[in-house]
């Protein structure tokens, strides 16, 4: 999209954070990367993706940090970063979304951990245990700026926020 | 993307959630909705995406059953329906992924449930407690296909993944 750049100038996290992974094949290419792959051509054929737009993909996402390009200049492999890392929640709480809503409960890939303990539905908590989410509630924090502040207030004033 | 069309087509639930919510103007819609902003012209006001864009998108969103339009022909009102609040989880995941390396570790935005508790760091769980990102293994589940299956065990035989 043509308004990416302009993204990362809205005082939001996930305006700013859909600057850096915001379309839909950079998420593929880090699922592929997640999964186990390490080669163009292997990412290639796993998605169907132009080589020209998953290598401009990858040269970005190795740009902002999030994939490493190893190996030789004629035989690169690519992996996730920590940052890239970081993102696998997120991530795998669209695949399970996708999971109910896009493939009707029948799941096409189920996680497990190491020891094959199945991952649970990602789920937002608090200290108290599971959140519902139109219980939840969002303040200024602060890295706010005064635009922000002034919105977020207001809305927590109202008393019908997700009635 | 021209090609999102595509993406429903591949064996991956997180692919079919991306043709559905995969551009980040939506995810910036829902973030909206899901702040409590109700009206076209408040989302135009907060996002400064343009109306053409913003009328596409929602009704994009409403089709596929993320969005519900309420209110009268002259003066609608939209809202996360169950399926788009489904979707909070992995918007929050983004978010405080945006937190930590697209915002410096100052949020703009800081969620609480209703009591004002903190909502913690999205992270993958098993039954057992926390599960590291490295340590998630895909296997292959009831929906996929022969190709799926055949590349997933064929990535789970190797030893090297993630290393």
């Amino acid at each position: 999209m043509t308004a990416k750049n302009d993204l990362s100038t809205l005082n939001c996290s996930l305006a700013r954070a859909l600057a850096q992974v915001g379309d839909a094949w950079s998420l593929l290419i880090l699922r592929d990367l997640l999964l186990g792959l390490r080669r163009f051509s292997d990412v290639v054929a796993s998605l169907g993706i132009a080589k020209n737009i998953l290598a401009a993909r990858l040269a970005h996402l190795e740009e902002t940090g999030i994939v490493l390009r190893e190996g030789t200049e004629a035989r690169p492999t690519y992996r996730l970063t920590d940052k890239g890392e970081a993102l696998v929640p997120a991530l795998v709480a669209l695949q399970q979304w996708g999971d109910v809503f896009a493939s009707k409960n029948v799941p096409p890939v189920v996680l497990r951990d190491a020891k094959g303990r199945a991952i649970e539905r990602v789920a937002l908590r608090t200290k108290a245990g599971p959140a519902r989410p139109r219980d939840v509630r969002f303040h200024p924090g602060p890295g706010a700026d005064g635009r922000t502040r002034a919105a977020l207030l207001a809305i927590l004033s109202r008393d019908d926020v997700m009635s």
